[in-house]
């Protein structure tokens, strides 16, 4: 799990505004894809430095930078100047540990959002930034390495299908983040396949690495929670701005997602709920499993101690007239099988056996 | 008990509107009734195809159309073209996931509840969604599958009982809403009832068993509270709305089943403070029980182990003078009853006995 | 304790308004007392059905109608025709599962609330549903029984004492909401008393029954707090409630009334921290005993152990050199003394001993 | 620690506003003082009645008058007459079990606060209603019995120190309130003095007294929340009310007073976190301390029952060859130290040594 | 860790606006350092005393007079005369246990921060207030000791680095508090390492020690809460302030010091989670290896002590029939290895080994 405010120090004293790229560098170079579409055309092309992304072209168009790669101080300062960004958002884009927020600048809306992946190697959640700013005729997208989640809105500009194209930059904002928070669920799904599995697993035998598990995924919840609850601010914000960047039929299309969003919520806190039940589980079949153990010690023990001390007396070297009966042995035999069976009864009684 | 999220990743990708139901296909083919009356008329049937519905009968009659079955995109997309319904709120109709919610759009109002079954095969509480559109002179409500929840307002319209032939379409869709809302009583009777049983079992003898109840009724109250918590919005939300669709007249009753939520909602809560509190009687009665288990292997070995150790002495090859004295055997004997006596005084006096 | 939501099904399907009384019947023929008064008058009368009340004495007159006994559906629906009072009202008096409320319907205002009795033969305490309506000029009170919280205010009425016979129907609606709130004070003494003894036992001799007594009360408080929380709405409500029904001079009164529910609900969340506490001592009173009795068994253990090792050893029919020597079997018993003493020295520097 | 609700029954179905003393007496005539001042001029005298207090100096003079003991329905009741007090308020006054509160009532202003001593005697926190009356050129204040805590406040007036002889009653309500919030502090610097204490006993030597004690605090902790939540209320409430008797400059102190409100709210809320962590580690190392009792037994036992049984073996009187060897004892005794020196091992590897 | 109100009773009884200082002396003599600067010029000189720097530059000046040590009431109070402020205010100034505020003064804003030292003598975290005041075109800031969290401010001024020296004094207040909420940013990180290093510890080899250490990180975080969360209310005071003195184009930048605070306090909420998930492992990996502690115990015990009666039984004097034939002894030695082996099964089925 990438460690929550690591590296935040780098840039303490340095003047606001300072670009600094706080997170990992999860790739190599930035790659840049701009994609403008109107109803009847489309065009998409790589471009190699971001001065070739400018100028736009005319109003009638949607432009949709997406870049991936935020590491490279210079290329967002060129961008910033060529669409005066203020310089703290620039900061933002390139500090990855940003809470999830939004900023109705004016001129253009900055959001920031946290996209989850399923790290399938190291089997934990990795957590990335996507940036986005809403202008009046163009999105631009940030996100610190390449991933496949925007794909599916890539195609259905492509293939003219749904809405997109007949719409304007503040429609293609929200099919990113629908885009973004409907790969929750995924994630969500993975989380409850894992509880399920946790949990029956404590029913069959509650093991240390189970506890390991549960806590585990207690941690994941700390994680999503974090990543999910400003979300709900950020939308209902972008819901109720006053802002003409946001087209008016906008406003049922944004209400889903925070529908969706509160959906997420609900099954984060649903799950918060059964994990600590679980851990109440585990705990108290702990419990059990000693109560248990205890109960066969103190049964052997309880039975057979007494009867060792039978045996003793008769071990010592004293003048015992009982010794001198035949059919002593097997007396003192039978007295210690009467001992051992009431005892027997009395667990039983006990509900022991 | 139902997934919470499952399958909502089906739709993961494809543009919002998309009719994908997310849903188990609980019958085999959507059955569709209509229902239309005034005051003094009343007629019902059952149609084929959605295409039969229309158009309503004119506006002084009430046309209540309930589907059962909502597995099937193209009947509800040809509903939606008829009635212009805005495509979020048909891919809402078939999402069986979503959380109860009301959306005023206008013309009419999108109102989504959750109904609960008690599966009595499988012990187990189900969930299925109820979705109602309130236009100006009808109501369409669509269920998972055939249930026997609304047979009684049928029942009342056929007969002309109570107000409902002499109210309009709203009327209607508060006696559906209030019709849920009293099912969820039955549902909390018998939770009530199974928590009683099991505090009763706990007193008497708890065991693991005991505890995975604890655990499913545990679950059983997340289940609910998620189901139920929403609804407290989306009925104030109906009381609260300007819309014209909403009769004034109606204000009262809804306010009524405003009353019956909170009641709901209080008594769930009741319910998780009392099975919480169950849960620490179990923790606790475990652990009185080792106690207990505890007490009796000490008590045994305390007394058992010291006669023991003497017998020992005396059974060593030594020469030792008191083996030489005739009586030397009951005098041990003697001893070890007073050792085992002084023991019993202990643990009287320790409140063991 | 009532059950929280028993019969509540009763109702199921049926239309709203339809009169059923969900309770048990706490009596067996409802009665119903009339008293009506001014400053210079006063009437107090029994009557045998409820048409013996209409039409109340003129306007100056207060008059206030009280019913024992809310069973009987006719007599309701008589009493809603005279007064024209609304079918979902007489619904919820007949309901004996109601919540706390206020509902105000312009010519009467309608208030629910629940009265606390200390059954002293079960020692449970149980809950009467009281419902008030306050008119221009009268109120009329519904008891699931005979009571006698209410006694003093009729003798108020009687001696003229105190400003009760100055003052209109909403004085009256107070003093009857006052008394009610009052008594729970009574309740919360008894409570308390029963916290404080339990605590002692719980320090003296914490038992199995101890626990259960907690357990007891903290279910008593989960209770309580059902009934008085909604309480605190009620009563602001009357208070910022614009209706004329309520004459300006009360509210300093419903002030002190409110004060005195919020006194209610502080004593009862003191109450909850303090069992939750008393909880959390007896766990660790019932560990403590147990980390006991094991020191017992461990000490003894650990001492003779070793001792009948030592001892099993010279039993043993080897040759074995000590035994010959004359003194030996004092030479072990100083031996095992040596050790029995270190034993000790060593449980003493642990602190066990 | 007083009881929270103790002897409220007392009043049960009497008249709103019947005079009832509900507290202990805690002195035994009530002794009123007058002091009255302007900026040049200070009397101060003992009166013996309330009548001797009236009619106050005129307008230009600040008068306080301090009553120590509130059990005087009589006196009480006249100064209420002189003053036109409402019956409601005298009856609060009398009533010592109030919530802190603040009641505009036009003409004067009333203040109910907690004052809180540490009885060194019984080392308990006790508490004293302090009633206040604000009005236009005069304050009345009553304690439960003569304390010190206004003591400083005299002298200042008496020397004429600050700017106390400056202002006008309302600077002097805010000079008792400040008096009464500052004492708080001194009272939570002892609370916290005892946490560290208790603390560090926890960590040399945790002991069922360390529990006791651990409980005590909690229990003081839920005593000084209910005297000190509500104060935030009264004093913003006091802060934000349009009455002309709170002098304008006397804002900025009300802010001041309301800070160190918040200040001990804070403090007692990390209080109660931390004593709730010491309830954690006192469980836990009970539990810790029970696992090295269960050790040293493990150990023991582990190493010498197998012992003992070998030695047991060789005690047995059948014919066994080993018996007839010369070294045969001092092979077993080899084997023995054997088996012992394993065990050892065994358990360093464990890490229980 | 300073204690959280010691000291705090010094001023008890004094009349408000007395300047005592209440916390520790942290610095020998006061240091008081003066910057001045415009776009063009900048003058920065040490003071011997705070006369010396009255009067401040003209106008267009900005004016930051840093003074380190707040125990010279002396000074703090001419400085109160030469700027009319508040003598609230310079109580506050002095007294080192205030919460973090911000106080609209009309002419000035008066600002109480915490400031967080990592002390890595003693590994604790030390608190720091700093207060400032914001004038028209001065800022003063009080420290309790010399730090170096302002130097990086220092030197941008020096440089003309950034915007610092174009931008008026609400921007200096700015970069001050800005500087300060990044240094919990370090803080944070410290401790997120330290939880990070406790939390390997306790899954390899969980030790009372690590139960103290779980301990002091949780009494961090309720230290650092304390300071941090008012400090949201700080400043989104400021933000919203209408005082002309936050110029305009501060507010985006008070905005990024609110998201920075809300992200330390969603950190601090993280952390507590984490902690407390800790200390459940703690508690069950303690129960975990009781139960592995009593296994041991158990099989041990359960093997030889029937092993040992069966000895025991052959070592009573008795004439015992089996004892006579030769191959008694293997016989016995047989059946006894028959008895172990069963056992050993017995606890593979139970899984203990």
């Amino acid at each position: 799990m990438a460690k929550p405010i690591r590296k935040r120090s780098k840039s303490e004293g340095l003047p606001p505004g300072t670009l600094i790229h706080t997170g990992e560098r999860k790739i190599e170079t930035a790659k840049i894809t701009l994609i403008d579409y109107d109803k009847a055309e489309y065009h998409e092309r790589e471009v190699e430095n971001i001065e070739g992304c400018f100028p736009f072209n005319d109003k009638s168009f949607v432009t949709w930078i997406n870049i991936n790669g935020v590491h490279d101080a210079e290329m967002i300062e060129k961008m910033g100047e060529h669409l005066k960004l203020h310089p703290l958002l620039l900061e933002d884009i390139m500090d990855t540990h940003q809470r999830p927020k939004m900023e109705d600048h004016g001129d253009y809306i900055f959001i920031v959002l946290k996209m989850l992946y399923h790290n399938v190697k190291k089997d934990e959640l990795e957590i990335e930034q996507v940036s986005l700013i809403l202008g009046s005729n163009y999105v631009i997208s940030f996100q610190e390495r390449e991933g496949d989640v925007f794909n599916p809105i890539r195609e259905r500009i492509r293939k003219g299908k749904g809405k997109i194209r007949k719409m304007g930059a503040s429609y293609l904002a929200y099919a990113l983040m629908d885009a973004i928070i409907d790969h929750y669920f995924v994630i969500l799904e993975g989380t409850g396949d894992k509880i399920e599995e946790t949990e029956e697993k404590l029913i069959v035998n509650p093991m240390p690495e189970t506890l390991q598990r549960i806590h585990n995924l207690k941690r994941e919840m700390i994680f999503l929670r974090k990543s999910v609850w400003p979300l709900r601010e950020v939308i209902s914000g972008l819901e109720r701005t006053e802002s003409t960047l946001i087209e008016e039929s906008i406003g049922i299309y944004l209400r889903d997602v925070y529908d969706h969003t509160i959906q997420v919520i609900d099954t984060i806190e649903s799950f918060r709920d059964m994990i600590s039940g679980m851990l109440d589980i585990y705990l108290s079949s702990i419990s059990n499993k000693m109560n248990e153990v205890m109960k066969v010690l103190t049964i052997i023990a309880t039975i057979f101690i007494p009867l060792t001390f039978i045996a003793g007396i008769y071990g010592m070297n004293f003048y015992i007239p009982e010794l001198e009966l035949r059919w002593g042995y097997f007396a003192v035999l039978f007295v210690m099988a009467v001992v051992g069976v009431i005892m027997l009864f009395y667990f039983r009684k006990k509900k022991w056996l």
